[in-house]
């Protein structure tokens, strides 16, 4: 894709177009990078993503607000945006990150997509950016659940059996693979009284305990 | 003062009265409180403090930014504006509150700036509310040193060592005192080499450390 076609992509056609170069440029690759950007564009995302909220939702309380713009703005959701955007291959990468496949990595994806942002608001002011975001963020936005969003899925999964007054459920770690550096945990989360087992998997003890969680959830929430 | 007044002393002439008196209603003193134009104002304040540090220091990395930035919008920086403005003496507090001095309290004073800031951004948009932040910020700005600020005391105080070969200072509890819940450590930061011993006290650890070397670092500063 060329940079007029991501131009297109994102609505925004730039009148400085080196802020595009620039917001694509890792910092592998050269001094002039988009490290910058990307603290300009985190905030602006931010001060959007809350005013959006404040909008829709006009009878939410802060802390659920707060929760919402966090699931928001977090690096798998900004993410799944740039992923959309195939940003991956718009990115000037050094060699050494281009070989270990640094155009996939969430994390440079989503500092790629913030100074994006960065950018626009650099280029045409802060109504153009706040357009951006809105396109970006419209279906996210109107799938959220001001409910359940944001909360992570061993609160739900506590809330729904309280909620019952079912014993909460247990987390055991079933077994650790792989080296230090990238290790891989197997959890099992069981709710006795249910007679329900679920299985998760992650690179970190709390992640695999949150996927099996969910799946727990996920289970309980469909068949009841 | 009158809003009037304090609108006067913002620079900003609310269209919509309501939204200023909204933002200086603390939670205990009605439904209708500033807490959710405080996460608005929140947001607004981050984006556009970025924004003046982006373009006011066009050589600082990314990291650098982010210090700067976390200094100008925490409590303190928040309260001492609050206070300039003396906000206190506006505020609308429930009974309970106002016996408790709760318009003297850094948390309710800075949040109350923060939801004017959303209130400013909601009656009259970005623009009006960057002016404001602007106004009230300029001296903060104009007296960043970029280098230091936002650095903590043992980080300076072991730059300014290092940088002189010297070996680093050695922190030791020399007494704690109190309960439980309101415990008050005592610290000597000692520095051998140069035969000096300052003394700190602090709530935590790490705050009598942080006043030791704050205390060792303004020795050294100031007679070398």
């Amino acid at each position: 894709m060329s940079q007029t076609g991501l131009e297109r992509l994102l609505g925004h056609d730039f009148t400085n177009g080196q802020l595009l170069t620039q917001a694509l440029t890792h910092r592998s690759h050269s001094a002039r990078n988009n490290e910058r950007l990307e603290f300009l564009g985190d905030g602006v995302l931010n001060c959007i993503i809350a005013n959006q909220l404040f909008q829709r939702f006009s009878k939410l309380p802060e802390g659920d607000l707060s929760r919402l713009r966090a699931h928001l703005v977090k690096e798998p959701t900004l993410c799944e945006i740039a992923q959309r955007l195939q940003l991956g291959d718009m990115l000037k990468l050094g060699e050494g990150e281009l070989k270990s496949g640094g155009w996939r990595r969430p994390s440079v994806l989503a500092d790629a997509l913030e100074a994006i942002i960065g950018a626009v608001f650099l280029d045409a002011g802060f109504i153009a950016a706040e357009a951006l975001v809105v396109r970006l963020y419209t279906p996210l936005l109107e799938a959220i659940d001001p409910k359940s969003i944001g909360k992570d899925a061993k609160s739900l999964l506590q809330e729904y059996l309280q909620g019952r007054k079912i014993a909460l459920p247990e987390y055991t770690v079933t077994a650790t693979e792989g080296e230090a550096h990238c290790q891989l945990f197997k959890v099992d989360c069981t709710i006795p009284k249910l007679k329900l087992v679920t299985h998760g998997e992650g690179s970190s003890r709390r992640a695999a305990e949150q996927q099996a969680a969910e799946r727990a959830y996920q289970q309980l929430t469909a068949t009841s």
